[in-house]
């Protein structure tokens, strides 16, 4: 089973894909831990397969890049190292139970890279955990944006995503359901939206009002790496992803 | 008249900015150029305003920083200084005829960053000039997910967005006229997507269907830094969001 942990910078892919894989190590699973972080320093795991024993961005700095420029031509290198580390993600697949995939710090050098884009196609059916931070979540119409984010996932990589609000340990009780609110009951969300009288409050609203059609039913995850909520519900929705045919609601 | 350019690492905003600037003053405008990417090295325009006098990724990365961290770092402290930044490009704006930014090489550290959202809720009614790469479009719903993502931008930002396809200059006649009639046709790409069978066609024939409800009307445009095409249609977008009141079809 293939979990790729996916969001942007500061999201806390890295963090949350170690404790999360040590919570499974000592429910009894085996786990593989794979680095696609080319710019990472230091990782919580000792990963199985790191593509920085091919290229990181550091040394392509040295060669005279700026960091944005070195970020992006170190995925260029790496893309046509695809099949081989494709084919080693396999073979981690079929050894251990778990296989967590670290993907990229800068989460648009997978999305909008053919490097993310075509290593997700060699793969069977991966499941994705999009992880997003309370801080971005400031206006009712920033849920819709990060309920259709984690569909824009889904449309570019092929692979089923789950939005999964994380660093929840730094909300209070209120704050947690709040957001718990905005984000699962989209008719209570929709019907703030029609109140909002800008541009983008009624875009938001006509998207949100779609978005029960659209979206495959997949519920919301709330995690914390440093106390551990959200993991049970993570390791049964992988679960249930491949082995109950996808039927994440 | 201000215009920011979006786009993700390599999808061409500087050098734009740079060559569109020219174009504009040679067509007998005054322009101010705006930089807001902390990594960048060299520059094509002098910035009347450039983000790297306050902090830049690199001497972060001296403090023992990886380049990710060092990204997010140098938009967390310029955060207290969006204030400044926002009246300067305020001024600049009365000043000049055309105001334009050059947003973070690394999109998301825009999009997703307060930095982005705050500084942009703080100009009045800004346009944005969304960039992609053809090397993006590879299948139909690839279509549906940069018209999407064109939408996000607007939804996130509170701007509206011009999507433009740029480096057409690399395309073939037959390539670009091919990438016109999916970007364009919205009836014609959901029907290719009609015929596509997996679980990513479904979903994106589900949002092209709705796509024309949600969306507000802006035409395409089709760039080339490096011939100039697609120069004069942006400069008349840009009069045409200013003046007369935001209708871009």
């Amino acid at each position: 089973m293939i979990l790729a942990f996916l969001g942007t910078a500061g999201s806390g892919k890295t963090t949350l894909a170690g404790s999360f894989g040590k919570y499974l190590e000592k429910e009894g699973s085996s786990v593989a831990y794979v680095n696609l972080d080319t710019g990472v320093r230091r990782l919580p795991y000792r990963p199985d397969l790191d593509v920085r024993d091919i290229v990181t961005v550091e040394e392509i700095m040295e060669e005279g890049y700026g960091p944005n420029g070195a970020i992006v031509e170190s995925y260029d290198r790496l893309l046509s190292h695809v099949p081989g580390i494709a084919s080693r993600i396999i073979s981690l697949t079929n050894e251990r139970d778990y296989t967590l995939i670290d993907t990229p710090g800068q989460m648009e050098s997978f999305l909008f890279h053919e490097f993310g884009v075509r290593l997700m196609e060699s793969l069977s059916e991966p499941l994705v955990a999009y992880l997003f931070s309370p801080e971005i979540l400031r206006r009712p119409h920033d849920y819709c944006f990060v309920r259709f984010f984690a569909l824009m996932i889904d449309l570019r990589l092929g692979a089923t995503t789950v939005p999964v609000l994380n660093k929840i340990d730094t909300l209070k009780d209120e704050e947690l359901n709040m957001h718990r609110r905005y984000l699962e009951d989209v008719e209570y969300l929709t019907a703030r939206l029609k109140f909002d009288p800008s541009m983008s409050g009624l875009m938001a609203y006509k998207m949100c009002s779609f978005f029960p059609e659209i979206a495959p039913p997949v519920r919301v995850v709330y995690a914390s790496a440093v106390d551990g909520r959200g993991f049970e519900e993570l390791e049964t929705l992988t679960y249930e992803h491949y082995c109950t045919c996808g039927d994440l609601t």
